[in-house]
């Protein structure tokens, strides 16, 4: 996994920061969401590689830098998995700090496993920077940590509406679920949660945009909450016990403290 | 929520940063892992309220401010969480930028809820950072995601040896077990997990002192691993079929790659 610096390389070494390639967590989406490890770096990449899920403020973070857009919005599968992984390949070879600059944390729904792979059959050095897991920032968003001492100590993170078997009460945070609420009700409630188990849902986590919605597990599956959000933005879904304090004070509709809700308007 | 001024603060509004407490996660523990707004709100601290399992390093951000050192180390249960809210909340009446700061994440098992009641209680305004949770840091510096297409796509983070169904071949990771390893080892086989699941074990996690062990969940439960870690660090514990390369690829002991496994050192 020693990378030799390669020959096509004028450059110096960037300050501080080794050659390689660099998978890093840009958070869910507010530019100060980064870590500071992955904000340094990025000064320094020659050239980085970011999703389109990116929000781009987080491009602040490495002025004059070649960018390259990569991959598709949430909800279709990319066909374009294959191109990146070459592209990162070939890119370590041209250039001494090179950023693939994913969405939350690389490691969670991130298919970095994909990109992993690559980069060790071609010998390329590599390391990994975490990131703001979008779970987490909408919990801290919604002031709520999915796990207590009294109501769950285990937290279910998931892409799989269908799959998910838990105790009840304990909690489940759903990604990429924009366009399958009805089916986490759905199944839900027939592996025996509550119907009236609560549920947040929350669009653009961390960003001005970000939206907030509130609502029960009966409600979520004939409810029609999916036409509230925006095509292209991902929404993470929470359920859970944890949440009935939320649904009782904040029901229907919850807001970011930052700006206006579009949702209450329109109700 | 809105909090009024107090009157005994003579400093003027810190820059850009709102009077309230902040309940920032550390992350890991490398000073540099936390977020670039996590160490923007340090920096304009007036108290700092740090956790024992806080690398002082991170202490780093604040310097010159007021600290208050609070909790306990992980293993042992901390009588002294009624004197932290009360210590908090205190502090908002005679400070204008008062910081909570937590190990991980303040969302997961980090006994935010606690805090955030007694906060709204006072009608305290207070606001939550988000922290690399040691689980995505572990998973990062081991380059395996804990979740992939093929064999795992639901994620569970948990400190309950004992209460931890899943189906089978589904990633899981434990917070806090350290002393409770044979527990995790006996009740997963219990519950149908292979006794050839593959098990990681880091402690440290991020810190130079990163210490990192992997074996089955076989070995896990009749294994005396607990006496190779120290007795004050925590230990994050990652079971599930993702990792069988490391299992086969670097067993028993992986090393971080900053510093030589005092494990290996022994064997």
């Amino acid at each position: 996994m020693e990378q030799i610096a390669p020959i096509t390389v004028k450059r110096p070494k960037s300050n501080g920061v080794l050659p390689g390639v660099y998978l890093i967590g840009g958070g869910p989406g507010a530019a100060d969401l980064i870590t500071v490890r992955g904000s340094r770096i990025l000064a320094q990449a020659d050239i980085v590689f970011y999703d389109a899920l990116i929000d781009i403020s987080m491009l602040d973070w490495c002025p004059g830098t070649r960018l390259v857009q990569v991959g598709k919005r949430c909800g279709s599968h990319s066909s374009s998995q294959h191109f990146i992984n070459k592209q990162l390949v070939d890119a370590a070879s041209k250039h001494l700090v090179v950023v693939r600059l994913k969405g939350g944390d690389p490691m969670i729904f991130g298919r970095a496993q994909e990109e992993i792979d690559a980069l060790e059959k071609a010998n390329v050095r590599y390391e990994i920077v975490p990131g703001i897991t979008t779970a987490l920032a909408a919990s801290a968003e919604l002031k709520q940590p999915p796990t207590t001492r009294e109501l769950s100590r285990t937290l279910t993170l998931t892409t799989l509406p269908g799959r998910c078997a838990h105790e009840d009460h304990k909690t489940a945070i759903y990604y990429m679920a924009r366009d399958q609420l009805s089916e986490v009700g759905t199944t839900l409630i027939a592996q025996g949660y509550s119907v009236d188990t609560p549920v947040c849902l929350m669009e653009s986590v961390s960003l001005s945009t970000q939206r907030s919605y509130a609502c029960t597990l009966g409600q979520l599956r004939f409810g029609d909450v999916h036409h509230h959000f925006l095509d292209r933005q991902p929404v993470v879904v929470m359920v859970g016990e944890v949440y009935r304090k939320k649904l009782q004070t904040i029901t229907p509709f919850i807001e970011s403290t930052t700006h206006f809700n579009v949702l209450q308007k329109a109700s």
